[in-house]
């Protein structure tokens, strides 16, 4: 299916990203969550809340489980998380002994929102270093051109001239602070959920955090009471996409001004017209704008997953699948093309 | 790629429709681009624009083509829009004699335009036949229910007595002013779009009007003026999606709130839980609910694409493609998830 | 208090619309209730409900009554709708005859909604009527500048020469559509809202639609029954406002991008600049685009609520409260703006 | 004029907050313009940029001015901002010698920008002290409360029971975090902004630095270059509020819940209704939804704004004008009902 652009065939070529595609696939999803169910064990039998031997049979099994993809559509379709499907099916391939100890303690939101962060610590990574790819390359073009002169522009009107320089500040400063606020998150945010039916590991008893505590080493997560019903993070996570894809939709947008006044920027590599052969557009910068459009409309929406009622709204929390993903590949894409354009730059400003 | 929960492999067997899905596959967009290249070929053959032999072979090209989809995912990339590369693939299996006439006198937008619309319109009778279908599971539930007493509540707050039918007006009779509005959108704005270059179809001289006349009947579209860069028709389908889901979204609200309190609703078929077995949970109600919220952000972000600047915008343009096919999504699975919740009531009210 | 700028001071100057602001003063409401409340006991003696000397002495009452500001206050603080404390002091105000048969089987929403359809009612005119205006205005442009020639740009890039009255079309055809839109509104929607507590007008027994009826002629709307927690109504009137707001936002856009090439057009009295003298920004043009954008958002945020749970939501119908009216007055402003930034165009166009 | 129900006579009562609205009038506007202008020439003096004599006269001067409000009026109409205006005004009431040196080497959007984060500053601080109440009164609901029992509820449904110090849990953590974000804000986003014409402060020459430290200091802001195109401050501190109104969405919500149920809870001061006197409605837990709702989706329409063309974009600047103080007005109203709801709970939760 390709409802969205993002996952098109050819619409994905692009405003899609492969590599951000990589952390939202089934595959993706279903191995983050066996790595869940692996660390869970390992970590209460480590703890004496489960047989030792059970522990090792589930993260053997969860290593290269495969589950039935028709079963898990059925099973979401019933049941709205895929997860009471995927835990019996990998319940089904262990021994009698080893069966009652697979999930223990955990529910399905545990399941996925850890699922969840540990890919978003990969998006995290990848974002970042894209970024810092990107000022790279915007760095170059300041050193080849940033002293070169260019029309001002304000309100649409030409003010006075400035530098290239000048106006690369607008372009080059969000990123930092965007990377300074990706940092932070990646410091106090990326925390595994843990907290069984109703947030209290109450089958777990006094050894409730440290298993979690175990279970977040094990996962390379902060650990963190639960927060299953604290949307927070989420929400706040799409703000920051928002604000950094805000940020190069001004660079596109500034680009595609440039590029229809005309005098002041040289581009390689404009897409061509059906009906007419002269024309260079601007694609990657009108790209820039779209997307940057999209995602400060999914970042509205997000927000309002963040009336999250009572231990566990599934109406709120299946808004957020629906939304965040795409935003994460609004944003590997919005990275993507914004390391082609400014690489596209072949003259930008005017010598005298 | 899975960027989206509506073609995920499994959370689209809950939030997904695969029939709605058939409209927006690689396939059905390309198969709706050739037929307008067919039904452009036809028409100006028969108005002697080009010649009948040339036509003929095009049409019959378009009717069996398979394009290389790697060739139009470098093509989008490059040119922000498949159509020149998909021209292109079918121009290399003309002849020479037929080669410059194809895609005679249009341009990419009137191609994706004109896709799109043939696709709303199959889209429009899928929903308008979901409706019915609800509105007539709804009628059954209502004659077996419908005098039962039912508590009304008023701001959260138990205030008198009601009868079931009381309040299954206000699921139905929005849905009947739904289905109003989509029939009016298919008697007045299914329109071919077909203006060239920059709307003036310049290239066809005195017979563009009659070229356009006869492509329209053809491709069974409504005729009119080009309407490249007036995007209203576009954002307001978006915004009757809205309404639809809106209005189930007020149902799925409401059935949630009659299984929480448990004494006025006997549901079917809930869903299970990984760690409570006891529970039944209202998950089509609450997918309604989701996806009413998911729709009305889109439809906010949907109209961010109003400001269509100068003959075309590609910012504006793709900001559609991102939006508008998930919108259906949305709405064929809401449809299809209100039938099944509907159908899921085995008791509703109070005998009493 | 001056939170929003459609009320502020100064800033109301720019982006407000003083005859707008009109139906939205808290003395247009009060009187709008007062309308309410007068119709109601009208039609309440006319059949039989109250006895005739209670409605006359309600009537003659409402018609001048001047509630007190700081009571209402404190009455919508503590009830969330000013209806209540409304009610209670037009009833100090009555002979304890009277007193009883004010406000008899109608509950605070049937009041609140009804004044809010009387409301609009005098907001699709005052639009209406301004569109017309509009229209008109733009027709003198293209009376005198339609044969002159543009150049046509895609993609941000010039395309092919076209005439100024080829761009104007994409700035005119869709207000007609809007007007249509806006007519079918006024012949079906503008419908009373009368249910009693919670909906069943069960206070009036047998009389109770021909009570509806009668304050429906009265009071100059349609008859309908009751639509207390059906509001696609509300949210389809955002889109239409959105729809007509995001037409003029291209035409402003245009406009902008035509200026700032600087060929083109002439425009009559642009803004100054603190700094630059020179300058003459097109200030009217970017309002367009920027109440497009603001009311695309509202849109989105109006929707959300047509999730209105059970018989009455008050956090869904007060989220209409904080948006539709200034929607309203947005709507009014980018009329305003068009009207004169149409009026400021002094040449477009090439002439050769 | 009370489009907005932020700033209608008895609306405002409901979800308004005079506090924070005290940021926003016209006149705490204008004080902050004038302590700009006033920082300005002190700082310019300091620098010998201007005679010492001529920035006495200007601070005295902009004390206590009273700029002629009708004339403002048709200043931002004409110009799109007010600063020409109000600068002509008080350059009239200066000497001669003084008049040239009001307002040197600064530009309208140094003094809007500037004039709001000096507003932004009072707001934060408000907040503040606001949430740390609310989080004092939550936490003696907590230690008379806590102990007792709840029903936790996963998907609408009866889970296991909790602790009410559990559920209070999701209440009270995310506000930790929002104040800890905030905290953050007020020491690296407080920024002044100062660039001149096109941000290259060029007719200060090499004091343009020194100036701009001295004003910041004067101020009581950070330092730092100007930032007049990069508005991804402006945006964030848009996503804090929506974040945090957010949260207290989910404690509104929850409390609806509550009430409906009616078992677990009992609140004071309800809210009554025109027609069932026996009716408590929980008010001010619907305000928090509803405002919660109407924050979310204008943070989507604030990131827009991100979209800031070139050195200034008239469009996307207005387009947070209309937009974030609002928000702020929303956010002061759900702190002052979120402590007023929290101050409302007489008994929350089981005994045994």
């Amino acid at each position: 299916m390709s409802f969205s652009a993002f996952d098109h065939p050819y619409l994905s070529a692009l405003v899609g990203d492969d590599e951000a595609a990589g952390f939202f696939s089934a595959e993706a999803e279903i191995a983050a969550m066996l790595s869940f169910e692996a660390a869970l064990a390992k970590a209460e039998a480590q703890w004496e809340v489960i047989p030792a031997p059970a522990a090792a049979e589930i993260v053997a099994c969860c290593r290269n489980f495969r589950p039935s993809m028709e079963r898990l559509r059925a099973g979401i379709a019933r049941d709205g998380v895929v997860v009471p499907e995927l835990v019996k099916q990998v319940r089904e391939s262990l021994s009698e002994e080893s069966k009652p100890h697979l999930h223990m303690g955990a529910t399905s939101q545990d399941v996925i929102d850890t699922a969840l962060i540990l890919r978003l610590k990969g998006v995290c990574d990848l974002l970042h270093s894209r970024v810092l790819a990107l000022q790279g390359e915007m760095e170059k073009v300041e050193e080849t051109f940033g002293d070169r002169m260019l029309m001002a522009h304000t309100r649409m009107q030409a003010a006075i001239p400035i530098t290239v320089r000048d106006r690369m500040r607008a372009w080059r400063e969000p990123l930092h602070r965007h990377m300074s606020q990706m940092d932070r998150y990646r410091t106090t945010d990326l925390v595994i959920q843990f907290g069984g039916a109703a947030g209290t590991l109450e089958k777990l008893g006094d050894k409730a955090e440290a298993v979690r505590r175990t279970m977040a080493a094990e996962l390379g997560l902060l650990d963190a009471p639960q927060w299953h019903s604290q949307r927070d993070r989420i929400a706040g996570f799409g703000s920051l996409l928002s604000l950094l894809t805000g940020s190069l939709g001004k660079f596109g947008q500034d680009i595609t001004l440039l590029a229809q006044m005309g005098e002041e920027i040289i581009l390689a590599g404009g897409g061509g017209s059906s009906a007419m052969a002269h024309k260079q557009n601007p694609v990657a910068a009108e790209m820039l704008v779209g997307l940057a459009r999209y995602n400060a409309a999914q970042a509205g929406g997000l927000h309002q997953a963040l009336v999250h009622e009572q231990e566990r709204s599934g109406a709120a929390w299946t808004l957020e699948w629906m939304i965040l993903p795409s935003m994460v590949g609004a944003t590997g894409a919005a990275l993507r093309l914004a390391d082609r354009l400014v690489r596209d730059i072949r003259d930008i400003g005017r010598k005298s």
